[in-house]
This record gives structure tokens, sequence and C-alpha cells, in this order.
């Protein structure tokens, strides 16, 4: 039977102390153990309070989708997909983000306009760096708005709700860079980079919150063949951020605002700003010229939040965290298009929480902080005082778990009563029930305080409404959904 | 530039009207909309409110596990198992369930108890049944209490959840059967199977629930080469079902009584039974000893939930749903010392919930009660009746979203009012401001109550308070957790 299979089964394993597999989680990946799990909670919650306060659904799909779904969408990228094994029957990806299956998603629906977020896990093969916070799997956190609206207005709230869950997380300063395809594409035609350049001296410049001007032009020149006086006027405009008096100034710029769509774009960064400011977060925001963001299919506005004094923090680990960006979008207005069979097109903005790195940082703000994050809510334990209570202790879990108290009791039969009080504070219990022979024979239980040790009598009858009093005094989490 | 690189790649994909690719999402896989994940929060929610009742902890693991991991974990069903392409690096497969990758986490973290949930999605490549709920991508929802405790304790709790959730979710009647491990084989031993048969005529009485006796017998003595008389003693026993008093009768039966395994899994039984009377639970308990459960790791109690007058009913579709079974679980005490080099077992005992059945359910009586169902939680719409007002709608959303009131505008610049009240009907948003270029003067807004199209004006320093009130007074979903 069973226990002979298991025995034989271990027995290939090894039994003889030279296990034969690695106990282990894939390269790249990891475990959330309950501690991590709560402070993802944490995390997750104050970010779809945000998503929901602006009137947003969610939605999800599955976790592979048809590999030719993914096919022709990440460019240079495409080599990091992971492609599931051909086990007869359709051939399989695993999403490598949120926007190519919400982009499917519209056109499969034919749904011309949705404001949705979606969390969920996405999966590339690249060289993971943990200790910086970069897995193979990881949760992307997007929020955007389909449809076709007028200019600008669904942009700034992308970057209102990008503000709002900075400020929620309390993070220190921080600063959301905006800029415009637009522009640099205008930038770009009047300095007299022939178009088939555009895209790769646009990832040049993209460096340049990593690196120094001079290996940027060193890059566009000597790697990327453009004459030198090009890349210095590219220089030039690239190094300048500022605010709306910068916009004007450009509009003026004899180069710059001459050409027309750099200067369609200025226009609407102009309006951005504008309506940035009317929802209180202009100081926050950055018009940057070197913002330039990898991926393809931006074609408008795009933005990325920097937290400031978190560039270069060390970790517990002494390794860098590099976590300076963190939340990073833009319009992409032409992806929808390329699923539907008549390329029609649904214009969609978006904002995509970078929560990975959020979690490093809260991670080991909470072990600097050496407070113990409790994982479970219980609010009451109860405990006996002497042998043979298992009984009542289960009359009194059952009344308490009716009245929705979280309830927990030992396991075991018999504990002692000291370590019974040490679990409840190891793990934050604040209250515990105490019952022996007395009480039962009175008909009363002890009601303790963990935090201050007093203890006192109510009777039975009494014993709900008692902690229930008890625990809102005490201000304990609970109250979640409940039945 | 990219524009063109889109063209180019429409027309690759035929933009001649013949789409070369097939928008879907894989087979046995589903995209949840809006309305699916409303439904899909409200379960979540109640049964986590349930495992947190309890006092457990979450944990998550990676999607894929080393394929060494899951390899022989699943007898038979190994085949289903979906593996990922060989790109270099390690051999990856799906998940197949939360267990055994909950077990490789106990081991390899050398965590001797914890009591923890899971909710996440699995993979298997069966043959999808997706009108009765079956999907090759679906949610498992686990909580599992491991450690080295006494008898019956953690094993009670488990059935007591069980029958808490399926209580909050207003199923209807529902009976929870349970059976022992020990007791089958026990039962098997006296009437005379071979120990190596054990387990495939375990898998023929586990059809008992779906078929007659007579076709159970069949395959015992046709297939299975079991003598008829064998079987006919197997079926007495295996077509009884009761409460502590059958297991009173079977004590004393001088067979199964005299059999030391199935004795002590019958006073097991027992103790577990007593536990649930002392729950408030045992009138939705029934010992029944046609229950096997296929999973060759169970060691001990098994048990699963079925739902009275939901065996057979017909789907909107007038498919039968088959959603009779909603939960199951029971106690494998073996298995994390399959990961163990030196075979070091934990003990656990777990309870998987069927949520997708659940859903199935609940998706059906949501069409049927053709009442909407909300997708967003959005308090207040700002509607402007006149145009150019944009700003001013902005002006208001700030400070609505600043007093961390749910809030939405329209995304156009100028929308009829009559259109923007429409919105608020169709999406259930209870209260709505309005303003024109008379409130802005008068510095007031109107606030409309949707259900009643009632409105009055409030002063702008008001406004938010007011709003307040009213929101309270109606009821409205409101308060996620906030910043």
């Amino acid at each position: 039977e069973e226990v002979t299979k298991l025995l034989q089964l271990k027995q290939q394993l090894g039994d003889d102390g030279s296990k034969k597999f690695i106990l282990k989680t894939p390269k790249g990946t990891r475990d959330f153990n309950p501690q991590k799990m709560a402070i993802r909670e944490q995390v997750f919650n104050l970010i779809i309070a945000s998503f929901k306060r602006h009137g947003a659904e969610t939605i999800d799909t599955p976790v592979f989708e048809l590999k030719e779904t993914l096919t022709g969408k990440y460019g240079e990228d495409s080599k990091l997909i992971y492609d599931l094994a051909d086990q007869g029957g359709e051939l399989l990806s695993l999403r490598y983000d949120l926007t190519v299956p919400f982009a499917r998603y519209l056109a499969m629906n034919k749904i011309k306009n949705i404001k949705r977020y979606h969390i969920a896990k996405v999966y590339r093969r690249d060289n993971p760096a943990m200790t910086r916070g970069r897995y193979r799997e990881f949760y992307q956190c997007d929020f955007d708005i389909a449809g076709q609206y007028d200019l600008m207005i669904p942009d700034a709230e992308c970057i209102k709700i990008v503000a709002e869950i900075l400020d929620s997380l309390e993070l220190g300063e921080f600063v959301v860079k905006v800029n415009h395809r637009k522009i640099l594409d205008g930038l770009f035609a009047c300095c007299g980079v022939p178009e088939e350049k555009f895209k790769t001296i646009c990832s040049a410049v993209d460096k340049l919150d990593k690196t120094f001007w001079a290996d940027v032009k060193a890059e566009m020149v000597d790697e990327k063949g453009l004459p030198p006086e090009v890349a210095d006027m590219i220089g030039v405009y690239v190094q300048m951020s500022g605010g709306p008096e910068l916009i004007e100034a450009l509009l003026k710029d004899e180069k710059l605002g001459a050409n027309k769509r750099a200067a369609e774009g200025l226009e609407e960064m102009k309006l951005l700003l504008r309506y940035c400011d009317l929802y209180g977060i202009l100081d926050k925001v950055s018009f940057d010229m070197s913002l330039a963001r990898g991926l393809d299919y931006y074609t408008g506005v795009i933005y990325e939040a920097v937290l400031k004094g978190h560039t270069n923090e060390p970790t517990s680990g002494g390794e860098p965290t590099g976590v300076g960006s963190v939340a990073g979008g833009g319009r992409y207005d032409n992806l929808v298009g390329m699923f539907d069979s008549k390329g029609r097109n649904v214009p969609c903005v978006g904002v995509s929480i970078g929560v990975e790195r959020l979690f490093s940082i809260l991670e080991a703000r909470a072990q600097a902080a050496k407070g113990k994050t409790r994982t479970t809510e219980t609010e009451v334990f109860v405990a006996s005082a002497q042998k043979n209570m298992v009984e009542e202790r289960m009359k009194i879990c059952k009344a308490l778990w009716d009245a929705n108290i979280k309830t927990e009791q030992p396991y075991k039969k018999n504990q002692k009563l000291l370590n019974q009080l040490q679990y409840c504070e190891e793990t934050g219990i604040p209250l515990v029930i105490v019952i022996g022979e007395t009480e039962i024979q009175k008909n009363v239980v002890k009601i303790r305080t963990v935090a201050t040790r007093e203890e006192r009598e109510v009777s039975r009858d009494d014993m709900v409404e008692e902690l229930r009093t008890e625990i809102r005094r005490l201000g304990v989490s609970g109250g979640a959904a409940g039945s």
C-alpha cells in the first residue's frame, strides 16, 4: 500500500543521505512566506484602493497565451519569452506583460472603452538580479484607460493615480518625469537624424538617467554612426527638463518650435501640465526631454516615476537596490489594431506600478524597523489552564467563530499555559480567553489582555460582547469581509 | 518609424481581410471579464474571511516548479502536467496543484508547523468541460494545518471551515461526507482483497457516487478480477452511511470491528464526529463508507462536501453543471517526507475549496436574477450641464479623490448631460455632482441622487461632507482600504 510506495520513492530519491534532487524554486523565482505576503497584501490594498477610487474595473486573462499572440510585440526582447513544451495541440507562451493580453482582450471582445486594472504575474527569461528586486516571475500592476476620448484627460488621470499611490505608500519624495513621443520624433527630425535611426537613437537617449552624456554621445557617434554635430545638437535638448515655462520656451525655439510634430507634442504636453496643475500634482511632475522609454508601442505621452534618494540606497545585503523607477507608462494608440482583422484601433493610455520594487523597499523597511509584521489577524486565543479541557475550548471557539471573532486554540489537547501565552506574544494575538476548572464551575471565563497581562472574569453569557468591546478598544485589525 | 512598422505587421497578419491568426485564449482557458471578476472577488472575500477567522497565514509559490519536484506525485495523472519548453537551463513544469508545492515549501524551509491558505491557479492538460466549470487553468483554494498535533483536532477544524464557507455563500443545503483510509484498508483486508489490489478497488469504490453498485461490482469482478463473493461483501459495507450510531455498530461488527486497522480508524472517526458535534456541524456531516477519493497521498481522514440538489441542475446553456462536490480534502502525513533528505515527515491535513464550481453556480444565479452586478465601486460622478467645464470638473474630482471618495468624470470635454446621467444609471453610480454656469457663479454644486432623481444644492465648501453623509445613508459599498 501507499506507505510502501512512499518508502520506495524515498529510496529512489536517495535515502542514503545523498539527496538526488535539489530542493529549490526555479531560477529567478521565489516563495512568498507569510511575512512577505503580509507586506504584499498591504501594498496591493493601497494600490487597488486608488484604482477603485478612480472607478476602475478589473479583468483577468490566462497565464499563457497562444504563442502567435505574443509574436512581433516585443522586438528583441522576444527571446525572453517562456514557451511551453509542445505536448500536442496549440503552441503556447507565458505572458510577458499584461498590456498585450489586454489589447488581445479588447480586440477579441470588440470593447471600445474600458477603464481596468489588472494585477498578475508575468514571466521573462531575463538574467535575474534578485537582490535588486528583479525576478523571472514578477508581478505587474497595470491600470489602463481605453477609449476615444479628449486629449490628455485620461493621460493626466494616470499620472494623478501614480502620485496618489506613491503618496499613500509613504515612500518619501518622488518625481514623475514626462515626455512625448512626438516631441522626441520632432527633435530627431529637426536635428537631422535619418528616420530609420529614430528608434536606436531613442534607446541611446533612454540611458541618460543611468550614465553621462559623454557616454551616450559616444554610443550615438561611434556605434550608431551619427555625425558628432547631430549628436551634440540632440545633447543640447535632451539635457533640458522643467515645467510649463520650458514648454513655452521650446514652442518659441526656432528649430523645435518650427517642427510640426514637435510643436504638436509640445502643445499636448502643455495641456497635460495644465491638467496636472488642476489635479494638484504639478510640483511632482517634471517635463524631461531625456525620457524615452524602451517599448516600441508608445505613441504619445510617456512617463516614469522615480523615487528621490532611493536610486542607490544599500539593502540589508549590502547591494544597491537600484529602485529608482517605480512606475511607468504612456499612450499606445495602435496596439489593439494589431489584433483586429480590419486594423481598427482603440486608443489606450496606461500605467504600470513597479510593485516588486515597492515590495523590496517595504521589506527592507520592515526589517530595519525590527517591529514584527503580523501574519495573521487572530483576535482571541482560547487557552486552558488545566488538562483535559479540549472539549470546553472547542465550545468556546465555536461561539467565537460563529460571532465572527478571529479565534485560535492549541491543536494539542494539553499544553502548558505558559507556552500558550508565549505563542500569543510571539504572534501578536492581543486577547486570551483562559479557562480552568474553577471557571467552568462558575460558568465564567477569564479575559486576558496580552500586552498588559491584565485578567478579568466575565460570565460566559457576556463573553462575546465583552470581547467585541475589547477588540474595538484595542483597535485590532479585525473586520475583514465577514459572513 | 513605428506606425510604419505596425502597418507592416498588420499586413503580415493579413490586412486583406483573411486574418492569419485566430483571436482566442488557449484551449481550456478563459478571460475573466469585470462581471466575472466581481463575483470572483466576492467568493474569495468570503473564503478568505473564514480562513482568517481561524488564524491562517498565507503563502505563495511560483507558478512553475522544477520538473522533478512534481515527478512521482500524481501517478497516472502525471501525463496531464504542462511542461515548459527546454530553452536552456532548468527543466520546469507548471504546478498541478497547491499541495505538492506546499510540501516542497515545508521541507525546503524546514517548517514543522504552519496553518496556511493559498489561493492560486493550477494547470492540467485535461479534457476541458467548460460548461461544467472544468478548465485547464483553474483556481485552487487550499487551507492546510501542518504539525504534530493531537488526533482529530485540526481535522475537525477543516470540516468546520468547509461548513462555514458553504453557509456564508448561501448555497443551500449540503453534506460533508467523511471516511478514513484506515477504515477502507481494514475493510478491504477483512473482506479478503489482496493488498496489491487495495488501490484499484479503492478507485472502483470511489465511483459509487456517480453510478450504481451493480456497475461498480462488475468493474471489481470483471475488470479487476475480484471473486464475486468478495465484491458482495465489500458492497454490504460501502453502501452504509450514517452518524455516530453506525460507528458504534461497526465497532461491534464481528468482521470489521475485529480488524485492528479498521477499529483504529473507527475510533478516530468517532472522535472526529464528537468534535464536529461540539463545533455544531454534526447534522451536516455524514460518515460515508463509499467515499474513497482518488489521490494516493491521503493517509487518514478524508472528506468531501456535496451540495444537495445541485448534482444535475441544468445551466443556462442547457448542459448539466455537475457541481455536486464543492470541497474536499483529508490527511496526508507522508508527503512532506518525500522532499526531506532524511525522510522526516510533517503531518498535514487540509481542504481544497472547489471555487471554480462555486463561481459557476454564483454566475448562473447572477444571470438568473438579472440584477446587474456592479463592476466598479464608484460613488460619485462629476457631470457638467454645459460646455467647456472640464477644468471645473477636474477641480471637483481632485477634491473628492483627496477626500477618498470614489469619483469619475467623463473623459470627453463636452458630453450631453443626458448621456452622463445614463452612464450612471447603467453602471450603478448612486450620486452625481452636476455643475453649470449658474452653480459655478454661486459657488455651489447640485447633488443628484440617481435612484430618485432628486437634486439639491449645496455650497462647494460643504460638498465633501454632504457627499459623505449621503454615501453613508445610501449604504454604498465604499470604504475599501484607503489611503
